[in-house]
């Protein structure tokens, strides 16, 4: 669906600010609280938070991230996905929500109700309150950008930073072809996945693969270490192809170190037993600079995903 | 300064973008913690919250907020003081925030690092830590909007809703000619006010003016009442006239309802007091809607800035 009208009165612009707002709250409806606890007061009031707390930004923006084929419902609920991607790579779980929404005036009323519904059922779903939120005018442009708050689910957090040379590798699901299947908005964060991989003392690092596992994995990678990682060993979607897997982007998968002293089966146990549905695969492992074997990818050669190039 | 350039080395598309985000960092400097306290994992952490929070979301949209005569500093310097406002008109205090950036590639360099320089000049100068972002590119649009997570000062969170029917209405500052007179970037958030207003029980509600007063105030004003003001009552700018300071916007004032009861002539010592340099104004009361006296000021004539119009 194309977010533009031709005809003015299907669009934002004749239903006016007041209206609009009203209507985005009607939109969102229960996940959007009353204020001053949500939308309708100078800032949002969230209760006091007992542990430490997560916060994260990412955003949508057309036609980057969506085009006229993917249903405004998905990209609502993309939005808020991308943002639960980035919270589940560190082992937590959201709490509450803003929205910074910016319209050219001829977007269509139909296509930004659609667009929230999506984005209040994905929250429902996940349990996060959309607690506020901005409306601007800009020609030409439909983005939203969202903030989204959370908290660890366990006692750990876990970040970028741990691994160690001889560690082991391993990613959640299937990589590649993001665009080409849908997976790009059609996917479900790996919220579950995340807190349980927090709870393993063996799980030294991890994040999450957003713009292609060659770009992303340099972030997860010890210094002076490499990742010597096999092609056969890259789980990949139906059709893609091993370049497709590794720098395609948009996977929205886990990927982490193993400790190496770890009992990889026992590991593998416990996760077919918890997750019996979601591939998990040991991909390679981190090794000294000078030691890549032969045989390994070498990754400067798929570039993933760069912005602003 | 225009934020484009043509020559293709002074763009930021020519930093690409792992150089780009090294630069925000070198240029935000001391205000952006390290990861995982700051930029640079999935998620910035944070530390736990002891009382309630306060999360507010504002964007700076060009051309929209600033054009090519507001230095980029300011323009840095703008978007994170239209959040503070926010949290002003609540009696918080700023803790933290993120900033999603959405950008050209042929946004100049020079330009960006002015924008992050004034940027991170203001969070030191209240206090906030700039701890994480996202930067997302977009054909001809140069756009920030940043989330500002904050707590309250003291016991109290005021809100909007309090007011009742015979409540005086005071507002801070002068209003009028945000545009002409450069106060639209250039000016103080209310900070110290707000909190100190918030720990005055007779302050029965409050918001920030950034839509002009005309359009704010209706936020303010109980139900089946009207705010009866005075044309001569209304603090303006110099050379600003009544109808520049009802609807100009960007005021970022704060507006507040002071109990019927209460000890005026007490409270404005202690103002005067506390913040010698800056004026109050008694500017009206709330009266029944039916009662709205002759000479009052007909604020529907006076629409305030609407957005998507």
């Amino acid at each position: 669906m194309h977010p533009f009208t031709k005809r003015f009165h299907e669009s934002v612009s004749a239903l006016g600010e007041e209206k609009l707002l009203a209507a985005i709250r009607h939109w969102l409806g229960t996940v959007s609280p009353r204020a001053p606890f949500g939308i309708g007061d100078d800032c949002a009031v969230l209760p006091a938070a007992r542990g430490r707390q997560l916060l994260t930004v990412d955003p949508v923006i057309y036609p980057r991230h969506f085009n006229d084929s993917v249903p405004p419902r998905a990209v609502g609920a993309k939005l808020l996905k991308r943002n639960l991607s980035d919270l589940a790579a560190m082992g937590g779980r959201p709490t509450a929500a803003v929205v910074a929404l910016t319209l050219d005036a001829r977007v269509s009323r139909k296509w930004l109700e659609q667009f929230y519904r999506g984005l209040a059922a994905s929250a429902r779903r996940y349990g996060v309150a959309i607690v506020g939120g901005d409306v601007a005018e800009a020609d030409g442009v439909v983005a939203a950008s969202l903030t989204l708050l959370g908290k660890a689910q366990g006692r750990r957090i876990l970040t970028r930073t741990g691994a160690r040379v001889g560690d082991w590798i391993y990613v959640t699901g299937v990589l590649g072809g993001s665009l080409r299947s849908g997976h790009h908005h059609d996917f479900a964060p790996r919220l579950a996945e995340g807190a349980w991989l927090a709870g393993r003392p063996e799980v030294r690092a991890m994040m999450d693969v957003s713009d292609g596992l060659a770009k992303d994995l340099h972030a997860l990678t010890p210094r002076g270490a490499e990742p010597a990682l096999a092609a056969t060993d890259i789980p990949r979607r139906a059709r893609a192809t091993v370049a497709n897997a590794l720098a395609d982007g948009e996977d929205y998968e886990l990927v982490f170190a193993l400790a190496a002293p770890a009992d990889r089966v026992a590991f593998a146990r416990a996760w077919r037993r918890t997750f019996p549905r979601l591939r998990l695969s040991c991909i390679g492992r981190f090794v000294r600079a000078d030691r890549l074997p032969g045989g390994a990818l070498r990754l400067k050669d798929y570039r993933g995903y760069e912005h602003l190039r």
